[in-house]
């Protein structure tokens, strides 16, 4: 009876949905993590927060991983805010991942900055910020720091992983690492391994941010931030989050409050000072280091480093629903297509479509009326099963 | 009889075609050029090179323009240099651009920094570099300032005109600024105004340099040059000009000279060094104001500014050839599509053609036997005409 599902596809949008950031700080052993590199790391804490009540059994429970300046704040509001949480628009009461229904939890990776160990933290040995002294992390690393945290939670078994851009690289790391531990997982915007453009890309960020002299080799906490480095590698990041079409749309060539070309180096379009906006905001909100940090946890991203990426996914189990975008070309969608065909090689059930839209990468976060129609429909048949 | 054609479509590539710069000073009256912007600049230099014999009745001119990061040296060698001009593969004895049947020119923009004036060449007012106090130039200043060169030399009406990127903003302004001085052009990857993405991937570039603090408003010159912040927007050019398949061909996720992965900030990957190497060695080729100049040149240009597209072509003369390339994203096909409805609307003669190709942008320098045949079939057309 459809009516009967109704009361919880309503959205409560009337009333903000308030939350508070949790920790977790490694408390029993292993207080440290090995990391792939051979480094030990510790003591970790993870910044997490969670929407809607686990059931009884915690078997609800959808582990949502973010993207690369993404944080834990995946939805509903913190106090004082202007903005919720970066996927408001998905998770909460009648959304596509329901809080009436589903337990969600979303936590900060480890190398990032916003409250989970990082380059920013304090290193116990020193008494000071790690800066560069902190190990280099990776995917496969920043999924074990929060498997600990999911255990902590008393959840064996999740009901979904799921996440777009880095975070679709985090949830295809758990279903290789940890097969048993969810019952799906919904893969967004990314690929199996870093291509050379995504490496290239990168590289120009991080040598953007390292160049500029305040960076002082990542030593500058306390000091003056290497904000104009910082700014040009967001500016670059922006440029490849959207699609030629979309910046033609949005911006085309509109003049700022001119009448015409001013002949100088002040900025005439639009997309300039929009740019320069972003770029600069940016700066106030991330740490330099943490970016060089995840930005090369990504490109050292490769699925098939250790041999064929079919045989990979030998003893991957659950569902998967696999979403990319037409005009998403940092990750384009004949990479989602690999992923399903190496997933559909090993008889593993794959749900995948490409969707329309002129949004390019930004659309795991925009396209919402789409992704949310097809998340909905995907998580109800799992809970058929 | 096809034979017949034989002695000059051979390269004489066993000797090497030596050529020496020139240089024209606009000697009388106009000495200096009254710019777009309403400045006035002067004196003014251009630096050209020439190859091949003009004919009697200087018909068999065909002037080349070059890209962003070019210059009069076209094709042939200077003494002492390890290699040819920028385009040698397309122009000389019985190559595309055919030095036994044409006289073929190219001339240094003004804004640039290879033997014409442009940001690095001395005021007269001040006895010192121009630096920001150069007046910017656009794409029509340089178009008219070649111009003078070319009555210059005598030719009244020129057998070509051609160009790719850049280049062909620069020989698709030609065609309406002078439609009656050109049998014909050739336009290589190239539209008719910049988008706002490629405003954008300039902006960021400009920024880059601009926020090096070596950069010091533009008044480096005898100081230290602002290398990082030229290296950084030397890095994002170079990934427009590939395409996302010719990096992965070319790299892939090849590691330089490494067993494995080095957990660290020094590069891992080869497409990293090549990029940083490539960043590095611009610094010591170009002047980072003159790179300043010609991309706000190249985003200022729009050829719809005073009108309707279509409109503009009226009065334009002459048959056009029209090449595109399917990898290129920074100007992509349908963008030179574009130009071709546009000019065809206007009962222009056109051929165009998308060359397949996984070269990208760079495609119109290294696809030489596509390119050459076009180019070659299209001259020989005029010729008959």
């Amino acid at each position: 009876m459809p009516r009967n599902d109704s009361p919880d596809t309503m959205p409560s949008s009337s009333s903000k949905y308030f939350v508070e950031p949790r920790y977790y700080t490694f408390a029993h052993p292993p207080r440290e993590l090995i990391l792939k590199s051979g480094e030990k790391l510790g003591p970790i804490t993870l910044a997490y927060e969670t929407y809607g009540e686990p059931d009884a059994q915690k078997s609800n429970a959808i582990l949502i991983f973010h993207a690369l300046t993404g944080d834990a704040h995946a939805a509903g509001w913190h106090k004082g805010d202007k903005k919720p949480g970066w996927w408001d628009t998905m998770i909460g009461p009648g959304k596509a991942f329901d809080t009436n229904r589903y337990f969600v939890i979303c936590a900060n990776v480890i190398g990032g900055c916003k409250g989970s160990t990082g380059p920013a933290s304090i290193n116990p040995a020193t008494g000071r910020p790690w800066g560069l002294g902190f190990p280099v992390v990776t995917i496969e690393d920043m999924v074990v720091a929060i498997k600990h945290l999911i255990d902590h939670l008393g959840i064996e078994r999740l009901f979904c992983c799921a996440g777009g851009s880095m975070g679709g690289l985090l949830a295809l790391k758990w279903s290789v690492l940890y097969p048993e531990s969810s019952r799906s997982f919904i893969l967004i915007a990314c690929n199996y391994r870093h291509t050379a453009q995504q490496i290239a890309l990168h590289e120009v960020a991080r040598q953007a941010i390292m160049s500029d002299p305040d960076w002082q080799g990542g030593d500058y906490y306390g000091k003056t931030i290497p904000a104009r480095g910082m700014a040009v590698s967001r500016m670059i990041g922006h440029i490849t989050y959207m699609s030629e079409a979309s910046m033609e749309e949005k911006f085309g060539r509109k003049l700022i409050k001119k009448e015409k070309l001013g002949y100088d180096f002040s900025h005439d379009f639009e997309v300039e000072s929009y740019l320069n906006y972003r770029g600069t905001s940016f700066v106030q909100r991330f740490d330099a280091n943490s970016y060089l940090y995840l930005s090369k946890a990504l490109d050292y991203f490769d699925l098939s480093e250790e041999g064929n990426l079919v045989d990979m996914f030998q003893g991957v189990r659950g569902s998967f629903l696999i979403v990319s975008f037409s005009s998403d070309w940092l990750y384009p969608p004949y990479q989602s297509k690999q992923l399903v065909r190496a997933l559909k090689a090993n008889d593993i059930d794959v749900s995948s479509i490409e969707i329309q839209t002129s949004y390019g990468h930004d659309a795991f976060l925009v396209e919402v009326d789409g992704q949310s129609r097809l998340i909905r429909n995907f998580l109800r048949k799992i809970e058929r099963e």
